[in-house]
């Protein structure tokens, strides 16, 4: 009948207006069971035992048998790391693997039979679950001794998969490839014509003294190819060049020639052509999620327009105002922005709503959130009130800075006096006392300006908030050494134990408040440029962190697998130490464990110099990685690329397109400076952005695969 | 009279429009005998002269005292280097300073007194000179054996004022000075707190097992905050954790958190900034140069118009032809403009030109010199039409490149075959039967072209240039090597001594041959246009290069100067080792240097693994340098600051900037690429520049200091 029609309306306008707030796509079912089954799947709760199932898949690796995390790294210490029974994490997986099922059947049902063939990545997903749930069968039947888990390499799939910001970046790095197959191409000519130079170059001579170069550096092809890829990193400059070097200078324009190519032209190309690519690339995901918005909106009025208490007699399509607010007071939204809308529609004295009208009541969803601090307490008294405009004035920070800067050099000067002293030697009372003098400075600052701007006021700054923080830990801690250990006194012996010893309590004191100095930063202005472009582009970059997350964990289980068979000799100590390794070597230093892999010779050094305990576990350590030298150096050249090339260029392409921007809008914005916006990503582009137009929106809303619509 | 008024205009014209094509500024004296010390002070002798005695007096440090070229850099080998005797080169360079007092007198008098004063550059190569002559004095008075020499590092200033794209460079990276600093001012307060937390935190503990870290790195406040800038170069990257490490792994996050902030954050920050000024760099500097020539233009117009001849009739201001002509007939012009111009003249009708048109004349010189291949000759016979056609086929171009693909392949196989034989064992029998099929291949394929387009056409294009040059060149050495050894038969030994061992002649015929694979380039899209950017922008970055010298050689002679005590036990070696270490150690291995200087136990073992015969040397080398290891730290921090930080980042702006706008004119270009431009940075730009308008001119003219308009 025309109620449930009705219902059924209002429930598909609440679902397009959510979807639209939330910027998804509206191509779902849209009869009342998958409505239903629409919002219970992306309500909060069921979105949140998802992301909780991935994240416990990804860290099962921790705790399964080939690495086992210890405190410690250092073999000699280390206790044997709790390797749990065969079944435990089976079973986690196969629960996790359940969850992963009912999602997939969920979301391919939603989007509809003809939609999911369309989907590639729903079909990947299904296939990486079968692939999955067989190996697990596999693993089960050998009772988890089998050597090979396929399925832990594809766990970093089920991440990617869920994240709509991380395919669309995937997809953006998949345009570029072209371009950078094409640098990396020439960065290969470039190697391989080099080599060949190099080897007629320094070729083998009669004199053995002659032809040290050679010995270490040229041998054979893929010595020579190696040497000069390393060079490539830069990690072996300038020794590579030394025996030449020695020999006749004139040896090193090759090698300067190569390197100025090399490393100064095709490498810093290859950050031109990715900055290049990705200039436009945050403008057009926010334009696309601009599009998502205005269709999803456009939907919910098409759907509220064919309602069947609209006057018949009405040729233009519109919209009940009843309706409307029947829709926001069941749709889950902001509820700043509800109230805006509903105001709005106060004010507006018409019945019912054009389509323009509409979409202008929701623009109050893409404004920015002015965030009003809330009045100073207004004092009667004279006396409150010259108070309350001392220590609010901004002089009165000033102060408090000046204070923390005081206090930061105190500590610095204590440093550097007992930096070799003995710890019997020392004495914490200076130290202690001028601490304590600094800590109840803080303390006042920190009442007086709540006194001044009165608590809400002073909690809603977030210097503030920092500050106040920082500062009930200090005092807290203090008390707690003065309960323990007594006032500070001459003789105050760093020493004393208790839970925790005095010096580390005083060591903890000290590094809070190094770190409590942090709140200089909005008093500078190109720091707080700096810093609120390091924050934006943390929010921009989360994707990109992500798909680098996916890479490493695939690389590193690869890694463990590749090199399982050459670190028989050590148990599995050397695995983890492996797996470790790339976890601490970030991308920046991945050069490094390039060099140290490739040549056993500078391994032995390194080992020596390092660990001169632990050089025998090392050297064999090296000697295995050694033996399947081939596989380790294309698996590291591949991981240098990666990291190293690709993903920092990237970084540095995002970074410049941030500051870029932000740096163009500084003028502007200066005058506004007294109001803080909550910017994100969509406003900062706003001006540039361009609105759909009515014939896109209505041609899409008609191939809506679900959705027919009456006009 | 009105005849050498007449002249003395004449003569402005023409010195005003050698300005305008030279880009030069027009503000110098105007009377006939300036006009002509002004042509002969920019004629090309004299410029060459110019820049023959700034290289001469530059050069000297290589033959003077403390720094001796010798071919190898090993101490053993080494013969003692010629120690030119007391009064050469000081007499060089007294001609060198009698050249430049003479440069800056022309200069200072072209100028006028009153532009003199404005003019500081003119004024700092004054003191310059002065300060230097007296040096001079210094040193002859002491018979060369004063130990401190200004006047070296004063030299590369000479270099600096003479070139104006350097002076205009250095203005730009003046200007970018105050945000570099800040970002500079952010990594040093960045690395202040991080070195604070680190003493904290690996404090001396009473376990010495425990406090490795301590010991090793964070000792005291100058270590502590040497570990760390080191680790911001990333070459201590991980070896500074790895004590920390083994303790406990979360140590680690303190080490990660200081190199994703540092390293990734701050410095490509650095980068972001420096591009996001020099960005219109580019485009202002060309906008300058067009102003210049336009003004030079406008100002030779308005001389002429005054000539005499010009009937009082004529209300506007107009010049005659015939005086135009006279003026361009003695200007000296790229030939094809002047016939370009003459030809616009004799086919415009009218006997009198405005200002608009005499302008428009003039815009020949910034057209592009559209390259026309001279046409390929016409055969009656049809057997030569067909073979024309053949050999002018791309195709056949082509085949050429497979063929020299082949050959490298062949060459590859060989070395790799070879690699590790004794040179005893050695036949070159294959490679010589095969390299000889080859070469006649290249010679056929030479002639089989030049037949087919003519000569003329042929040497037109420079890929054949290229080409034909050196296959001319591996023929002579291949009948040389015949000449010599004989035809290659089975035992054609390596061995075989003449002027140049048979082995050698060989490697040099396949090195020319691997060379001579550069040919493939045009024919690679994407390659061409790499080749072409690079080529762009190594014009660009001449201006770049020279502040880099400057900038290089001012710390070399700086280093020589403050390191010369310290090396004192070596005599002269080490000074040696230390100015060409530095110039092989080009600015992206720095920061080795930097470490290898910082530790003095990482000095020694460098030394014993990489200089095993001159340890010593080496050790005491590096002995001497730590005690004056102070000084050394601020140096090297310098250096690498300047080298690596700043000079890099600039480069990565400047090719940004120049890719950027070569990869947008892409696609417009696509469909012109059948014509090759000879394009200019100016040309680049073209569509985007904005033309002076007349009144801006005509203010700029009234400016003129020594020119008085009539009107």
């Amino acid at each position: 009948g025309a109620g449930t029609d009705n219902d059924l309306y209002i429930n598909q306008a609440i679902v397009f207006i959510e979807d639209a707030i939330q910027y998804r796509s509206i191509n779902h079912r849209v009869d009342s069971k998958s409505l239903w089954l629409y919002r219970w799947y992306y309500s909060r709760t069921c979105q949140w035992i998802l992301s909780l199932t991935i994240t416990i898949i990804l860290a099962l690796a921790f705790i399964e048998e080939p690495s086992s995390l210890t405190v410690t790294s250092d073999v000699r210490y280390r206790l044997p790391a709790w390797n749990p029974p065969c079944g435990l994490t089976e079973s986690i997986e196969l629960l996790c693997f359940l969850v992963f099922v009912l999602d997939v059947s969920v979301k391919s049902y939603l989007i509809g039979w003809k939609e999911f063939w369309k989907n590639k990545w729903l079909m990947a997903y299904i296939l990486t679950l079968i692939v999955s749930l067989a190996d697990w069968i596999v693993s089960l039947s050998f009772f988890c001794k089998e050597s090979v888990r396929i399925r832990r390499i594809l766990r970093p799939f089920f991440l990617l998969q869920n994240s709509s910001m991380m395919k669309k970046t995937l997809k953006s790095i998949n345009s570029t490839l072209p371009e950078m197959a094409s640098v990396v191409l020439l960065l290969a000519v470039h190697l391989s014509l080099f080599t060949m130079f190099a080897m007629l170059l320094f070729a083998r001579t009669k004199d053995n003294q002659q032809d040290k170069e050679w010995v270490v550096y040229f041998r054979n092809l893929p010595d020579s190819l190696t040497s000069l890829l390393v060079l490539l990193t830069t990690a072996n400059n300038p020794d590579v060049m030394i025996p030449a070097y020695s020999k006749n200078r004139a040896y090193s324009i090759f090698f300067i020639l190569f390197t100025v190519l090399g490393n100064l032209f095709l490498m810093n190309l290859l950050t031109a052509i990715i900055y290049n690519q990705f200039r436009g690339y945050l403008l057009k995901s926010v334009q696309s999620s601009l599009f998502r918005r205005r269709l999803g909106i456009r939907a919910a009025f098409e759907v509220l327009s064919s309602l069947k208490e609209t006057p018949a007699s009405a040729q233009q399509c519109c919209v009940s105002v009843g309706a409307l607010v029947q829709v926001l007071q069941k749709a889950e939204m902001d509820s700043r922005c509800k109230q805006a809308i509903m105001r709005s529609l106060k004010m507006c004295s018409c019945d019912h709503l054009s389509a323009a009208q509409f979409q202008k009541l929701f623009e109050e969803l893409d404004k920015d959130a002015i965030k009003q601090h809330p009045p100073s307490p207004e004092y009667q008294s004279h006396f409150m009130q010259k108070m309350q405009f001392a220590f609010g004035h901004p002089y009165f920070g000033y102060l408090g800075n000046v204070v923390a800067l005081a206090n930061i050099i105190s500590i610095c000067v204590v440093l550097v006096m007992d930096a070799d002293k003995q710890l019997s030697e020392r004495d914490d009372f200076f130290l202690g006392a001028i601490n304590c003098f600094f800590i109840l400075y803080y303390l006042l600052e920190m009442l007086l300006k709540i006194l001044a701007m009165g608590l809400k006021r002073y909690l809603s700054y977030p210097s503030n908030r920092f500050d106040g923080l920082l500062t009930v830990i200090l005092l807290i801690l203090e008390i707690a050494t003065f309960a323990v250990y007594g006032f500070p006194h001459p003789g105050w012996r760093p020493d004393f134990m208790g839970l925790l010893s005095l010096w580390d309590m005083v060591r903890l004191v000290n590094m809070l408040i190094v770190f409590r100095f942090l709140r200089i930063i909005p008093n500078m202005k190109f720091m707080a440029l700096v810093v609120t472009t390091l924050l934006d582009l943390v929010k921009n970059l989360r994707a990109f962190a992500g798909i680098l997350l996916v890479v490493f964990y695939a690389f590193a289980i690869t890694g463990i697998m590749l090199f399982k068979g050459a670190a028989v000799p050590l148990g599995n100590t050397s695995k983890q130490f492996f797996i470790l390794n790339f976890l601490i070597q970030a991308p920046f230093s991945i050069k490094k464990v390039v060099v140290l892999y490739f040549k056993e010779k500078n391994v032995i050094s390194w080992c020596s110099a390092h660990f001169q305990a632990e050089f025998i576990y090392c050297l064999l350590y090296a000697l295995s990685v050694h033996l399947i030298c081939r596989w380790a150096k294309i698996y590291f050249v591949a991981w240098w690329l990666i990291s190293s090339v690709i993903w920092v260029n990237l970084f540095v392409a995002l970074l410049l397109e941030n500051f870029i921007h932000k740096w163009d809008r500084r003028c502007q914005r200066e005058s506004l400076s007294d109001i803080e916006y909550q910017r994100t990503v969509e406003l900062m582009f706003r001006d540039v952005l361009e609105e759909p137009t009515e014939e896109e929106l209505m041609e899409k809303l008609h191939q809506h695969p679900h959705l027919q619509l009456c006009r």
